[in-house]
């Protein structure tokens, strides 16, 4: 099998666990537990799950505990999704081509769904503490620590936060600020992942602290990768309009930083990434080959 | 000292408590933490952690440990009016005499302070883990469960999203529904403050699932008794216009059961909610005055 029929194989293994925790759609809040799913179900290539259970392979990890806490990053990112297609927020009305769950189930739906995402999410994680074979009850609960502060205000949230104020007030954001949202909003719940993924393997601080670098340097350079598409891409090869960054006057790593200085920094960061995950423990090729492929993407 | 002078006096001790656990209003995300903040602080009865407090006391409990659950248990408190006063749901510009955080600080970030309050609140809880003297971690973990279940989608965003439903569709609620939307809405949030408060204490299963009973019994009653004083009060005990159900075409308990029915029915949740208090077990008196003050309110 090559790279990419691997992945789709543990694309849908990977979507099994997960669909096993959603809520089942009855009751009288039905429509509540519905638009939660739809949501979920509208796609998606189910990155953030995929990851944490590969780093918890690369860190010996053979049990359960770590499905419940799958499913649960994927809610955070599902909600994370529907809240930013919100009118108030970026106002989508489609997303993979798919309405935006606002669009079919209403505004305030929308806002509870992606609250019960959210919320859901954290009783799903507590599920591994009933898991059989589940191990330590302590080392769930620092799994939940990171899984809270990377999604949160110190994490996701606070990148949204400042993404938002910078559009809204129409400031200008300088490279600084951009790296802070590029860290935070999508790099979080990467680092989420990985750290989650070898914590509950048993790893010890250091490795997870490593996860914490690679996920950083995974998640920023996917992000100027991006940035470097919109600008060198065509629109055959993106699918989507290019150039958009620079109609909507956004400033991108690309104009703070110029192309040059950009592509170079993707191949530094993708560089340190998978010197950290190559460094001297057990291999997980797929797991390299599923990093690079993100970074050198073409759309 | 009577007991408006005790109540005054446990709030601020309170108040003390839940504010050392709020965010710091610096970084980056400085206006997210300060839109989180400004809604925490701007008032409120703090009534679920006090009673998450007397009903830890009620159990025994001497420890620290429910301090960080004293504080989420508000903070989702918080961010359920921070959404529910959104334009998308009730479009309210003031409550309790302050403009509401969306009034404040625009509607995107309402969202992201709802969603920071909420993640944060778990973000709090996890906290526990790490306090020295914290006792058992199993039994975090379940007081973790108990706050994520009442809070959710089982709890109190089932409520929301079934009142939010009939609100949008102009569905005709029937009496079920109504006791559905009372018992998750109001109850839930006050089941979990009582059962968490005891269970981290060190309760056994039958003393958490009673206090169960009790929190439906007093949510209940609560919401009946405000659905009561809008038909009899007087617009100056109220200090709110009085028959603003009946105007505004909503079914209340009132209009579902009778004012006759609805008051027994207070009467006989009160009831419950003091037996199952004062059952076999150590007083706690102002615990006692507390849920009778609740109750037979006139305002």
């Amino acid at each position: 099998m090559d790279f990419n029929e691997k992945l789709q194989a543990k694309v849908l293994a990977v979507e099994e666990i997960i669909k096993k925790y959603l809520p089942k759609e009855e009751g009288v809040q039905k429509s509540l537990l519905e638009a939660m799913n739809y949501s979920f179900l509208a796609g998606g290539k189910r990155l953030r799950p995929l990851l944490m259970w590969e780093c918890y392979q690369l860190a010996g990890g053979k049990g359960e505990v770590v499905e419940p806490f799958m499913a649960a990053q994927e809610m955070i990112h599902t909600y994370s999704l529907v809240h930013d297609d919100l009118p108030a927020m970026d106002n989508d009305l489609y997303r993979r081509g798919k309405k935006t769950t606002h669009a079919v189930y209403g505004e305030a739906m929308a806002i509870l769904a992606g609250d019960g995402l959210l919320n859901f999410a954290f009783e799903t994680a507590c599920k591994a503490f009933s898991l059989e074979n589940r191990g330590d009850a302590e080392r769930i609960a620092g799994a939940l620590s990171i899984l809270a502060n990377k999604a949160g205000i110190y994490g996701m949230i606070g990148g949204q936060a400042v993404d938002v104020e910078a559009e809204k007030r129409k400031l200008k954001l300088d490279g600084e600020k951009l790296l802070f949202i590029h860290a935070h909003k999508t790099a979080a719940l990467i680092q989420s992942a990985m750290m989650i993924g070898v914590y509950l393997a048993g790893a010890e601080e250091r490795f997870v602290r490593e996860m914490e670098r690679a996920g950083y340097a995974i998640g920023v350079a996917f992000q100027i990768q991006d940035d470097i598409l919109d600008v060198t891409s065509t629109l055959e090869e993106l699918g989507k309009p290019v150039g958009s960054d620079e109609k909507n006057d956004k400033l991108t790593y690309v104009s703070a930083y110029g192309l040059e200085k950009s592509k170079r920094d993707v191949e530094r960061l993708s560089g340190e990434a998978l010197t950290i995950l190559r460094d001297g423990r057990e291999r997980n090729v797929f797991l390299e080959e599923l990093v690079e492929s993100l970074i050198t993407r073409k759309k």
